[in-house]
């Protein structure tokens, strides 16, 4: 059988994951940055940065996807439903999401809706905000003297009103040689100082927010983790922020890039 | 007082510490292959891949201080001190290390000397093992279902002989929504996962280990944290290799890119 102009049967597109970073786009891979440069379609989050989005080409097909607080613009399956569709009607895109898509980025659940449609992808990895954040600051994920181990996890706010919790496991968060970084934990900086306090971690353990992480906006504050609350507060921090807790922090001032 | 052409006194020289990703070197980021491609002096580790040094221009420089397995080129104090004799002789420099410069790269340590000796850096974030494993393994870091957050740690072997043990704090490590990525544990293997299970993680639980990740010989074994021994030796993993434990690594035939 071949196709004729009335019966197309277009090759299925291919869906490129592609992390984009903290913001700063020098910080994308050279895989990243070429799969943007080449791309014809694209579906992008909230969290991508303007100065990431400039890479495309300006006739790039923009669909904006991306979820902010209190804003759902499209839900998760919806997304994947759209990528489907795409590819079966024969066009390839890349789909952009800030920082690694395998680390908080949802990027699994969006795969594999992919992979049981029969659509091809390829999944490029991302420079993550900690790890910007870390080389950026001055505060090493890990150091011999301070952390054997790094834990990366979330801190948004579950539940409603009066029931408002944070839903992670606290004992195994609190331990001496290792570094804790939170993601999307602003809004519930008071259970998250409290907790761990409660949990067993001094008080006075070096704690840093980083505000912005990689951007020229960047800001970093410094204290402990009972003070973190009130920091956020007195220097108005605002979201996307990190927050990183451990021995680590306090090479900051030795180690921030103040040349 | 000016300087004669008998009393040169040179401005500092300039150290970029820059991680060099897993191995691909299209998993650099913009900023390090654009450090890569300027380089006229490069201190690099054993980890570092021959894709990657061959971004270097043909002149440059190449002094090889990196650590092998009983075969220690440089002692640490050492890089650092060389470091600081180049930039006060006015050279700038590439310091390349694998992977992130601040996970378990020891790039803490090397950019605390030469902060204290006055000696200006940048450092330039790297894709680390985990994410790449991650991201072209199909096995996401974090996932909805299976794993809200993710623990990084190294499992190298410590002691003598009769002695050996791996330093970590077991039970903080046991934990079931959480995946757990060990670096640097193929020496240690039965140790790990005879103290995982004996700390309470289930035996059957999902593990896989991925062998020169991101490279062309990548290789992924998959099986239970209890099997992970026999596998290691039945499918002769060697070094380097990623540890990769929990329930995210169930998703890895169905995200695993093999379209």
């Amino acid at each position: 059988m071949t196709n004729t102009p009335d019966s197309p049967s277009p090759a299925l597109g291919h869906v490129t994951l592609v992390g984009a970073g903290p913001g700063d786009p020098e910080l994308l891979t050279v895989k990243a940055a070429r799969a943007l440069a080449q791309a014809t379609l694209v579906l992008y989050d909230h969290l991508v940065s303007n100065a990431v989005m400039d890479l495309l080409p300006a006739d790039c097909e923009r669909i904006h996807v991306g979820k902010r607080k209190g804003l759902h613009t499209l839900p998760q399956a919806e997304i994947t439903a759209e990528m489907i569709r795409f590819a079966r009607a024969g066009r390839s895109l890349v789909r952009l999401k800030g920082g690694d898509p395998y680390v908080f980025g949802r990027g699994g659940e969006e795969v594999a809706g992919l992979s049981e449609a029969g659509v091809p992808f390829t999944v490029i990895p991302g420079i993550t905000a900690a790890q910007a954040a870390s080389c950026l600051a001055g505060i090493p994920l890990t150091h011999r003297d301070h952390a054997q181990s790094v834990v990366l996890a979330t801190g948004h706010l579950q539940g409603l009103h009066g029931d408002r919790h944070v839903d992670l496991d606290w004992p195994s968060l609190v331990h001496q040689k290792q570094t804790l970084v939170i993601y999307m934990g602003l809004g519930a900086l008071p259970i998250i100082s409290e907790q761990l306090v409660a949990h067993g971690m001094p008080a006075d353990t070096p704690a840093a927010l980083i505000e912005r992480a990689s951007l020229p906006e960047q800001r970093v504050v410094t204290g402990t983790v009972a003070r973190l609350p009130a920091l956020a507060v007195a220097h108005q921090v605002e979201s996307p922020a990190l927050i990183m807790i451990g021995g680590v922090v306090s090479l900051h001032p030795l180690l921030a890039p103040h040349h």
